[in-house]
């Protein structure tokens, strides 16, 4: 039997031409590594396999509840996708040969902590799924999944044991629904992505300066006068609600507050700093408003409002926000500055954490435990309130060493188009949380990413989240060890187009927005510029154009995903190259993408100018044939090991240096590699 | 400025090479025929464009109701997906540009031959529609819809002006839920599709021998023994009519009786005319299960089981199919035969008459008006029964002299996989129907697309539907001289990839199952494999293979579209060469095509055999290069006027007549082309 593990499969990847994909995929899915994600604590292989076929039958046997009923429905209909066997077909009488067994339920609403183990032992006889509840049995029915593979014998799962549970407790993905109002149907297929990789919290961004997405019937000008008519209404949310904890997830809201509040001040100008008047923020970026911190009427307002969204969301946890103050009302409002002095609040840090803990009381009497970011933290901060960070490990481990939970964001910001492996490497117990004591690393509850929508609506944010999520769910599930980059990325290839099967858009939606751009059928030559592609790195696309809440996102930088793939494989070829490492067939598969991207100017310059919407892609197209020739030329050196000459070399190299800026909101991911090729043909006289 | 019209951009596309296609869409949409469909009765088209931007307000002036508010919400929700402009930001402050006036009240329930005219003008300045009533508007709404177009300048519609109403009154399409249950969500995006068209009646066909799929709560045993458990609730049967009237789509349901009833008898076996025991079938074909029309009990069975659907559906006809009675449980019925004695009725169908008029008195007493197929018809079935004809135009003239309004579906079965070309040129009032009176011809109400069930699932039925019922709309809405097939098929390669805007799923669900097929990327020379071949026709599909209707319908004949394109261009372009008149571009794209074909095998062949899914396509794969192989041969003698050896050409048509036959349930489309080029090879000397 072939054997492909995860090392020389990753290098199959990697080599394989276009058409020949096919076969390492199907390679890995029999015989090589199993493409699970995050991959469990302790696995076994056996030997054989379990047939999928019209004969599954399922028995609930133990403790049965209605998630585990509808879990069990979930698994066949994507079992379904998975086979194209139906699943009405699947309940054949006779003896299950799939038992899944539960010893008691799970909590009547989804606790941090609550156990989520399971142990699945699949045979050529039959599947046996244990779980203390019926939390671990939807896991362990989702690793299932995972394993069905195609052979030519049919489907089939190897024979396997596995025994799993997380290594931290909380596993996020946050999702900002204010900046673009995310669609009910594109937040619940995210839930379902969630759910296929174990995360456990839907943080839900509700609130901030561009858009108030919820319904309050008591405060009904929040979403009246703070949305534009987006927002979603109470029994949505509560759907929502029973959606996520169907799929063992739990769901926490978060209110900014005292800052990020524009909109809840279009409404309600009472609660203000400043005079106003206050409209719903169209730009992005730190707005001033804010409220009041000391007017006892900001309090009673927020107790009404706590009041409320405690009673909608049955979570332990209220997220407040808490970010970004930039002071500048506070500064201005000699009311407050007077306040300040009288109450001994020195700056305007002091002043918020005199806001925080005032809210914090009103999150305790509403029976919640209080969430914030960095900023809520202060040495006087109850022990329970759970701090999540986006300024590092570090700020995290202050918080631990004082006795605070917490969880990292920092490196996950999903919104920055990073790579997945630079997610992936990012531990919550890396850096400072290293040298924490084991009590104090029992404080750091996990993580989450978070998907900041301001340049993401409903039609192309579940490419911006997956697959690279996933990346994140496994550094977050998985023992602290599994961080093999070439592994994740090879098992990625495999999981990622899975998500389809949840319902999720990724290559489907850059391909509906290509097709939008080319008003018609995607000429290949588009696509091939497309590849090549990627968004601007952190926050620079901001900077870039005159960006509003009302900007269409549909050019080329909506359209394509953050990390290109064929981009990635063309740096680790030139990689391999540079440092003497390349097999022939790398050689030869880096000249012929060089040669796809020089020739590929000429034949979609022509196209570009008949749409409005790919017209100023002219220069990027000329550009990545530029930067591809002379690739070419340095490739051609290297391989003859011929002189280049030295101004040329210097004066390309200038040229590339300019092409890897961002040109009409798009990195060019082709000129940095070629630059290496330059570099390495000019060193080695 | 470049012309193009329909004649020109029809060749336009057919001698394009795949990477060009780009071109020729823009041209068509920017200075070409509009790709209407169906074509508006009448349509003045005037200089200038109307800008599709940020600043589109809609004001609704006249009457306004929910279905006018919920059809502009739609509206702009398709106008995002085709521009990507935000929505929300499409209702600035100032003054509407997009006026629609209404004159009055829609009926409460659609009625047949409500009516359904608009008057649409479009200038640089503004749109005005107008409509007698919400529905008029609707259609109105499509219209425009279907004229944004992507320029150099942005997205726009040209200027124009349009007075439109439909030729029939009746415009269906018929979705079989009970052969394989279909979802709500596939049901209801389908209703999608239907009002992008005009079309009107959704016939939903409810039972039949393989599933009875509607919940009765008076007979709850009917879907509780008649289903796998998958049915339509009473609350989503609901929901369904109220999407679809939204949409100003009536609801027509059909329950067939008394022949294709097994699924009710598995539950109420004392309905049956045999001894039992039913259950419900898991095989195609026409089943012996028949109600027993001599007992009065059947007749209180369905006055109860009519008085409870007549109540949720709110049509004013109701469907009682009755179609296809083999009669031999009658004959086995010693008590029947001899009421059919004692009562006179000399044969079988005199049963069945007898148990027609009953039926339709029970249906009179709901306050409902009866529909059936041919079979219901008799000299003295009442005047307001409607026949939908399966039988031909001749079968619906016999109804129509006799006084009796019919619809056509002979030449609309979608299940029988022909060309959109064959459904397109079927009329209504063709064939016999043509020598009709004014006042017979009035009595033909129109036509229905039927979408038989055995060989779709809600994975693959959009495609099957879409876009050839497209045409058939067309056929039904446009005036009957407009039937130029080539301007029909320019348009619908615009019209079809817009589907995918309504949320159906046709090249999507394609690559989806390719890749199941394949398990992951999908090989290009799978791809090419796929462009060449068609499903079987006709009803042959069932005879080739044992299927049930739990047998997986995964393989590669249930992920292509009924009609290939690729085949049918390249038929087009054989026909141009062996008629003398292909351009050398015309030789030059069929050249390549075969050699496509030709080299394909070898890429394809060692990938075929990982699958289970895939391994049956090897002599169907060798079978395609050997046919391309044999074609390119052809050509050279033809281009070189060179002249073929008689014998070789006569075993290369033997050979070729056994490849055009099915393999692995395929049809492989070039082999009957090729066949053509061998015989003008043979027949130049």
């Amino acid at each position: 039997m072939k054997q492909c593990n995860a090392r020389s499969f990753a290098f199959l990847i990697l080599l394989s031409l276009p058409a020949l994909v096919f076969v390492p995929r199907l390679c890995a899915q029999q015989t090589g590594p199993l493409a699970l994600m995050p991959m469990p604590a302790h696995m076994t292989m056996a030997t054989g396999q379990f047939a999928i076929d019209g004969s599954l039958k399922i028995d609930l046997q133990g403790f049965k509840d209605e998630r585990l009923e509808s879990g069990r429905q979930r698994f066949l209909e994507i079992l379904f996708k998975e086979t194209g066997i139906p699943y009405a077909a699947a309940t054949q009488p006779g003896r299950a040969n799939f038992i899944i067994k539960t010893a008691a339920a799970s909590d009547a609403v989804q606790q941090l902590g609550e156990k989520e183990s399971y142990h699945l032992e699949v045979s050529a006889a039959g599947v046996l799924l244990t779980a203390p509840n019926p939390l671990g049995a939807l896991h362990g029915l989702q690793t299932f999944l995972q394993l069905v593979r195609l052979t030519p014998q049919g489907f089939s799962v190897p024979a396997v044991t596995i025994d799993d549970e997380p290594r931290f407790a909380w596993r996020g993905l946050m999702i900002d629904s204010s900046r673009h109002f995310i669609p009910v149907s594109v937040i619940t297929r995210n839930l379902d992505g969630m759910e296929a990789v174990k995360l456990n919290v839907f943080h839900w961004h509700l609130s901030d300066d561009q858009g108030f997405r919820v319904e309050s019937k008591q405060l009904p000008l929040l979403q009246e006068k703070g949305s534009n008519g987006l927002y979603y209404t109470q029994k949505q949310i509560g759907e929502v609600i029973r959606y996520a904890r169907l799929r063992g997830i739990r769901v926490v809201p978060e209110f900014d507050m005292p800052c990020h509040t524009t909109s809840w001040l279009a409404g309600y100008p009472q609660l203000a700093s400043g005079a106003g008047a206050y409209a719903v923020a169209e730009r992005w970026g730190v707005m001033d408003a804010a409220m009041d911190p000391t007017r006892e009427t900001t309090y009673q307002f927020l107790d009404r409002f706590i009041g409320e969204m405690t009673t909608l969301f049955p979570d332990a946890y209220f997220h407040i926000g808490g970010d970004e103050c930039d002071g500048k009302e506070w500064d201005a409002n000699t009311r407050i500055k007077e306040f300040m002095r009288a109450h001994g609040l020195k700056d305007n840090a002091a002043l918020q954490s005199y806001f925080t803990a005032r809210v914090q009381k009103l999150v305790a009497a509403h029976h919640k435990i209080m969430e914030g970011w960095d900023e809520v933290l202060q040495p006087e901060t109850p022990r329970d309130v759970v701090i999540q960070s986006w300024r590092g490990q570090a700020s995290l481990a202050v918080a631990a060493r004082q006795g605070n939970r917490g969880l990292l964001s920092t490196g996950y910001y999903i919104d920055l188009n990073q790579p997945a492996a630079e997610h992936y490497l990012v531990d919550p117990l890396g850096g400072e949380g290293a040298s924490l004591t084991a009590e104090e690393k029992a404080r750091v509850l996990g993580g989450e990413a978070t998907m900041w929508g301001e340049f993401v609506t409903g039609e192309n944010i579940d490419k911006c989240i997956w697959p690279r999520t996933a990346a994140i769910a496994e550094r977050l599930w998985s023992p602290q060890e599994v961080r093999d980059v070439d592994s994740m990325y090879a098992r990625l290839a495999i999981v990622s187009p899975r998500f389809q099967n949840y319902g999720l858009e990724l290559e489907a939606s850059t391909r509906v927005m290509l097709e939008r751009m080319s008003g018609g059928e995607v000429p290949e030559p588009l696509e091939v510029l497309a590849g090549a592609m990627q968004p601007p790195l952190g926050y620079s696309r901001g900077g870039m154009r005159e960006y509003r809440t009302s900007t269409p996102l549909n050019r080329l930088v909506d359209a394509i995903p953050p990390e290109s793939e064929t981009a990635r494989k063309f740096n680790d070829l030139v990689k391999r190259i540079t440092d003497g490492k390349a097999s022939a067939e790398q050689w030869q598969r880096a000249r012929e993408l060089l040669v796809l991207w020089r020739d590929n100017d000429a034949k979609l310059h022509p196209l570009l100018e008949a749409s409005d919407l790919t017209a100023e892609l002219v220069p990027v197209s000329q550009s990545l044939s530029q930067a591809a020739a002379i690739g070419l030329r340095a490739l051609d050196d290297l391989e003859n090991h011929r002189m280049t000459d030295k101004d040329a070399a210097q004066k390309n190299l200038q040229w590339l240096e300019a092409a890897a800026k961002p040109q009409a909101v798009l990195l060019d991911m082709v000129a940095p590699a070629v630059q290496l090729l330059v570099q390495a043909a000019g060193a080695q006289q």
